[in-house]
């Protein structure tokens, strides 16, 4: 069986809402990405997982650094659990169309949130002296509003979902960039209307209702609020 | 036919090497990506790719913010090609195989790439003032130490390739890291000598030796002096 090491609302709120559409039961183990000394940071869970975050998934064959059968990196478990899963259907067979899947979340990881919200929130990786975390925090929020103007540039062609072919596992990674947009004070509703359409339908779907749930985020006003928009 | 946007020795190498390795004849289009206003920056290529950067793979359906049939992003081009050739062996089929490629393609791409070699290499995307570029670019370095530590680590554990299962595409990727390794000072072949191993193996395959000859790098010293070492 499949364990996944989460953190609330963190990007491993895509694989978890992903497990949940395709197989459950799956085990699920909270490791808060909250870096109080616990959590992605405690000595035992740098054991297992030395690069110290989460999503891992345990239960995939390989090792890449910690444990025996352990799968780190978002968009590595988005990719894998939509091929071990094809009836699912969250990953187009198409080699052009899964490519076009992997584009996104490729760039949302390393443009997005390896650069632009890890500036914002995660400053010390940036720079070492405390006096200089609000130029890097100011230039991100710049970078970000940039970015984000750029999804819904894309999202506003007529598309329907993140890939015009359907809903994959590329939508709900979105999801949670849209939920981070609110987190750091933009008005997602407002500034992203197709990006915030889309949210909706995917926040409808009863398997991310039930891993929003289980995070404890379905009360948050903002993505509760989204599941009462005009479909 | 393809035809891929790249600069030379940026991290469009692993696609220029994947395509001399599996699909001949393709096109190339030279588009530096050192940000002196043409290249990348160019309004020219910023109209067809409006990310501004290389990798770009022209000839793959589907659209992403650019052109029709334009796809961006090193890891989804790499993946694509894989897939899109089987026969060439370059993509296990096996989902955990695939998904342990793309953990090594992301984490490069998120972590190595779009932080710390960005800091040292292009700082103004983490703070505006130039007074603290060089904060920035003195924890680009230190970041990139720790992680090519963690390279070095899981290549010594007795796989002869990025992944056991055998070359990927992932090897191409790990040889453009590790020749940014020795421009950013760091002796690469004393302080990491599986990867330079690897890299070894990587370089005396003839596809990979055309695209580092049709790129100008074959004369590079470090290069060279890979494809003398004893097997
Ligand atoms: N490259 C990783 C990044 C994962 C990541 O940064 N996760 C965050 C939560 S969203 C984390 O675990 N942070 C904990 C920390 O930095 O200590 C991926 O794409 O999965
Ligand atoms: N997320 C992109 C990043 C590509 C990237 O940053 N490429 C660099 C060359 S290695 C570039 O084009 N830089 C030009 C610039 O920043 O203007 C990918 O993984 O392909």
């Amino acid at each position: 069986m499949y364990r996944l090491f989460y953190s609330p609302g963190a990007c491993s709120l895509a694989p978890h809402i992903v497990l949940e559409e395709v197989c459950r039961p799956y085990e699920l183990e909270l490791c808060s990405a909250r870096n109080n000394g616990e959590g992605t940071g405690a000595p035992a869970y740098l054991s297992i997982n030395p690069k110290g975050r989460v999503p891992a998934l345990a239960g995939v064959p390989g090792r890449s650094g910690g444990t025996e059968g352990l799968l780190t990196e978002a968009s590595a478990i988005l990719l894998y659990l939509g091929r071990r899963f094809p009836e699912a259907g969250l990953l187009p067979a198409d080699p052009s169309a899964e490519a076009r899947c992997l584009e996104w979340l490729n760039w949302l990881s390393d443009t997005v949130h390896s650069m632009s919200l890890a500036q914002i929130w995660r400053p010390q990786r940036f720079v070492s002296d405390p006096a200089l975390f609000s130029a890097v925090t100011d230039k991100g929020h710049a970078n970000l509003k940039e970015q984000y103007a750029f999804i819904e540039s894309i999202l506003s062609d007529g598309r329907h979902w993140a890939i015009p072919q359907g809903y994959s596992v590329a939508d709900p990674f979105l999801l949670v960039f849209w939920r981070w947009g609110g987190k750091v004070g933009l008005n997602m509703a407002k500034s992203y209307p197709a990006w915030t359409a889309l949210t909706a339908k995917v926040v409808r779907r009863p398997p991310v209702w039930r891993a929003l749930e289980q995070e404890g985020l379905h009360a948050e006003p903002e993505l509760a609020g989204l599941r009462d928009l005009p479909p």
